[in-house]
């Protein structure tokens, strides 16, 4: 499907969307409305009737958008229309958790692999996978062709970690450590840090 | 300290300055530029002096910031120059790894509750703390004067969970549920959602 350059910021969005409609056919509804997506989201429905106007119209006006029709294309755009295999490198307890975490699955992924560098915790089980050595990862993740990596080590290693993956050939990394990656060009990055959003939110609170 | 109205998309960026200049002070480091930040953070420059200037010169042309002076102006402004004490919903993976999780303390955060409705979770211990019943929770966290809240519970649950929490004073949420939450205004809620980064990236990596 020939897709036209999409702005970054509205790239951000298409995941909430697609969210939001699979939420919609798991309840069994066939047909929405950028309203109704605008009031689930907290987004207007202005905004979303202008993103999705960007890779070309999928409502009719007055008609709505046909979720299922929506779906499939929101999946193609994302390139997330075949599962992408994901590499998890630290078996502590949010690497664990991860690995062991169901709810990739239908959204595009499969955990595949799990690398520790400790040898207490190399040859344990975490959930359906065997934690590997770390010493063997930039290898293994190679041969196995996985662009896709999270990082739940400690903020120390997590540089070494990336630089580890890249040269290995992951293209795209998620990092669970709180610290701000470099990365080469061609390689994305982002970020879970928890206490980054509680502190966006504070700012808010009365003291 | 008197703070003017900085727009959202500027208090979103504090926190990660924040954690930038943090992680200088912990290299030893004692001043620091916008340069700097900006190629730590892949933002320019310019936008970091111009949302730094929103709320009072911090540098000076030429000598760079004071790093330890604009950490502890930034955890006035966001409002974490005290602790604040947080509650989990939900003792799976997640919530357990959450809750064990020690990174929260130096960063403004202290998980002190736990709640589960599984009577083979409440009792057992998760880290230091003792999963309590969920039943009980909303007097327990009213009681203990608890305002922000972590929900790592199925997203067939979340809404429920988020309600309650309101009822009892909750007004910041961080979602792991893959799920949008309705809130009253004056009530928070910030997400963390692996798939949606995930779906991010996928749309950048060739096919």
């Amino acid at each position: 499907m020939p897709v036209k350059h999409i702005p970054d910021i509205v790239v951000g969005r298409l995941p909430q969307y697609l969210r939001s409609l699979q939420r919609m056919a798991l309840e069994g509804r066939q047909v929405t409305s950028s309203q109704e997506l605008g009031e689930r989201l907290g987004i207007s429905a202005a905004q979303i009737r202008k993103d999705l106007s960007q890779f070309g119209g999928f409502g009719k006006q007055g008609t709505g958008y046909d979720i299922s029709f929506l779906i499939r294309q929101l999946r193609t755009i994302l390139n997330i229309d075949h599962d992408w295999d994901v590499a998890v490198v630290g078996a502590g307890g949010i690497g664990s958790a991860v690995a062991r975490y169901h709810g990739f699955t239908d959204r595009g992924f499969n955990v595949r692999l799990i690398f520790d560098s400790d040898p207490e915790k190399v040859g344990t089980q975490v959930g359906e996978h065997t934690v590997q050595d770390y010493a063997q990862m930039a290898e293994i993740i190679e041969q196995a062709g996985v662009h896709i990596a999270m990082i739940a080590v400690p903020s120390a290693d997590a540089q070494d970690v990336a630089d580890k993956l890249v040269k290995a050939g992951v293209k795209a990394i998620l990092n669970y450590a709180p610290i701000s990656l470099n990365v080469p060009p061609g390689v994305y990055v982002q970020y879970i840090d928890p206490s980054i959003h509680l502190q966006r939110m504070t700012y808010y609170l009365s003291r």
